[in-house]
């Protein structure tokens, strides 16, 4: 979060005719012109296989625009953007093709940024061809998309790929999730308010919960998703990297290495998952056919391209331990699925119990605090508090009450950027605060190849649940039987 | 706040037509029948000296109600409320007087419950008429109006002089502000979340606020002022109370005597103020002529009847220290004054600054988190956090917000009872938790006592203060010296 470059950027784009480029990175680059973030030397260098001219990538990119961004274009700052786009056509399995780009990227003049949002198949080849075309130097950087890897053995050769031309310094991993406002405010929450960090520890809290729901279904990416599943989509990534920011320990400062230090050190503490305790700290689900917000859906077998003999889920709900110090005794539940009723992501921390009750006689058990950072929609903060029930023949009752702060209502006027957008700034800006580090990579597929391992020895099966619900029942059991339930 | 007898009483006023019994008891008293809490056999019998026949009675209630109530009379709760209406003339400094009582009363029936809605100079001849006529048992309650005394040896008098005919277990002493929503409110937010309670001692507290604001002067009660004085009329009473429920350890239940025994501990605890001190924590004012929302108002000594030599303070601001355990080293600011800006009661905790600050690079000096309690206006709670302000070019700057708990909006439709009604129902219900105890008042008392004795000692004269300012500087002066600030 410490800018530490402001040179101009030859940012080159890998897959620039993808749906990631088309629908996110694209429009977000046009953001940050618009916000008067990009420097006026920097260009933008569209890479693919197919012939182009330089009046028809820009075209193409224009159309991407109007077809993917909400709102209009504003024609100065079009006339600003288009001015920085470039095209270079270039056959990405072909070592000598690379040679191309010598002649539009100056690193003399700029820091090369090379965003590779192509399958992870072929980032050996690019950086081959990168390295061949004596494109590579201590300065040059490097985005990867996700996903790195199918496990921790295909991580590891990506990587490897990838670390034979790249230092891990020049190296950014994308996982938009740290590049959205909401998370980037759990740091501030944690290390900026007494009343939460001295609160933050195991004496304090009973419980977490996080949830990220979704509920669109595979959206026609059948063989993509069926191959990965929710675990490796989500968990791997997103959920881990959420919990790793709620449960670390404070940095010593903002410094990238410094707090991926303290992520990758709460990773390293998560309580493996065996066969032996996989059936109740896990639960798998795959959507059948429901409903949502009252329209019939089909069910995950049922969509078009399905195998129907597929057992990948499409839902997980995990009880997760931290065998540390701060949270000995504190379960971290995530959750996250397709075909839930609606797109929700959240982080609920339960605080403990009051000890001793002395409002029992109005009210025989006091609900704990709960605090909730919700991601969206409606990002915002809300902690919820027990007041006194005002009225004369109330006497001591207590009632739940919210004090709420919706970030639209606090922050008038400020419009919420993309994460996409942030990290492609910190990736121009040369700040690897908000990307992963490949140890916390490893560390994420280690603990979750684990429970791949543990249900397969258990042949475990992922359970139906209809569209439009919250999960199989028994991710209500997971919780119940720790006395315990979800909050949506 | 157990109720622990719904007996009907007989309610006793005596000074029934004084202005307090005409602005708040009788209010209170329809409010109460009103919401159905008075009991339908209860009796209420005024005492005064004049000759009226019952319906004469009957009309100056409902005149009353008329002129104090901000609703309309609804005739059906008035039919109920007159029909427990009663009168009996009682010269009250005649002893062989009281005897009249006797056929409007029925202890054998009811409970006696005796208001002592008049100057305290007269408390001991109505206990002695009292008992003369026979009307006093074990049952009999006695509810105290304040002022009880000038300082702790007169308030020993009149306490004895009530203790010789009422055991303290039947003896009520009101401080209305222990009747307020937002006082009680102030037992569930400290011993009901964990959120607050696992934070209230001085490793997490820097200091507390707590500030009552008067707008008016002294309303043509010049003799009656002049004689108290804000810290008599304010501070022994009013503001210690608060003072106590907010800094008392908790307490093992909601009984009235668990409850006044942690409030003592906290009165006994107190930093004595003496002549070596008195300079530096405390500050008197006495305000002069100034303007209130834009009018002229005179000066406290060109107000009507004021002696022009006068040297009584209309504000104080005071700096007290705890010394206990849980507050070593944490101030409690009070500070309490007429014809300030605005009318405003509120206890304002400060927590203590995060130990370190990795956000320094974006925010020099955090500021703490602050929890305010509103008394008045606007009843309710609020937590002022700090959040990252969104937006791509803000790297993570932060902004103080408000997770904000309005009364009003949060408890729609309920109505806030004065501080009276509740009073008075508990009185009528037998429970004392919200009465002080004799032990309290007296330390209450002695404490005040040493602070009146250094002014003297040190000839400490009331500092001027425009009418319409927050009281003289050095009521700033006097936080500014510790490095902090009040927050109006």
């Amino acid at each position: 979060m410490v800018s530490q470059s402001n040179k101009p950027c030859d940012l080159v784009l890998f897959g620039t005719k993808g749906d990631l480029a088309r629908r996110k990175l694209l429009p977000s680059l046009y953001q940050l012109e618009k916000a008067g973030l990009l420097d006026s030397n920097t260009k933008i260098i569209g890479v693919a296989r197919h012939v182009h001219t330089q009046e028809e990538f820009v075209d193409l990119v224009k159309e991407a625009l109007e077809t993917f961004m909400k709102e209009d274009i504003v024609e100065e700052v079009w006339d600003k953007f288009s001015a920085k786009l470039d095209y270079c056509m270039v056959d990405l399995r072909d070592i000598a093709d690379y040679a191309k780009l010598q002649k539009h990227v100056d690193q003399s003049q700029r820091v090369m940024v090379n965003y590779f949002s192509t399958p992870p198949s072929i980032f050996g080849s690019i950086c081959n061809g990168l390295n061949e075309a004596g494109l590579i130097n201590d300065e040059t950087r490097v985005v990867l998309e996700k996903p790195i890897g199918h496990d921790l053995a295909s991580s590891k050769v990506i990587n490897d790929q990838v670390a034979e031309f790249f230092a891990e310094s020049q190296t950014y991993r994308i996982d938009h999730y740290l590049g959205k406002e909401t998370t980037l405010n759990l740091l501030s929450l944690r290390f900026a308010n007494s009343l939460f960090a001295s609160n933050w520890d195991h004496n304090c809290i009973d419980h977490v919960q996080i949830t990220v729901a979704e509920e669109v279904g595979i959206e026609g990416r059948w063989g993509y998703f069926d191959d990965a599943g929710q675990m490796r989509d989500m968990v791997q990534n997103h959920l881990l990297q959420v919990l790793s920011l709620v449960a670390m320990n404070p940095p010593v400062s903002l410094n990238a290495n410094d707090v991926r230090d303290e992520k990758l050190r709460v990773m390293k503490c998560l309580r493996p998952i065996t066969k032996d305790n996989v059936a109740v700290k896990t639960v798998r689900g795959q959507y059948a056919a429901g409903a949502i917000k009252g329209q019939p859906v089909p069910g995950y077998l049922e969509e078009e391209g399905a195998n129907t003999e597929s057992n990948t889920e499409s839902f997980v709900a995990l009880r997760v331990d931290i065998d540390n110090w701060r949270w000995s005794g504190v379960p971290f539940y995530l959750r996250t699925g397709k075909r839930l009723p609606e797109k929700l992501t959240e982080i609920v921390i339960h605080f403990k119990n009051m000890p001793h009750n002395i409002f029992k006689d109005s009210y025989g058990e006091l609900p704990s605090n709960v605090l909730t950072i919700r991601m969206q929609p409606r990002e915002g903060v809300e902690v919820k508090v027990l007041n006194k029930v005002p009225g004369l023949n109330e006497k001591m009752n207590l009632q739940e009450t919210k004090l709420d702060l919706s970030f639209s209502e606090a922050f008038k006027d400020v419009r919420i950027a993309d994460a996409y957008e942030r990290l492609l700034l910190e990736a121009l800006l040369g700040n690897q605060s908000l990307f992963v580090r490949r140890d916390e990579v490893e560390a994420a597929w280690s603990w979750v190849d684990g429970i791949f391992q543990a249900w397969a020895e258990t042949n475990d099966k992922p359970k139906p649940y209809p569209a439009g619900t919250w999960g199989p029942s028994s991710a209500a059991a997971l919780l119940a039987k720790d006395d315990r339930e979800w909050d949506s």
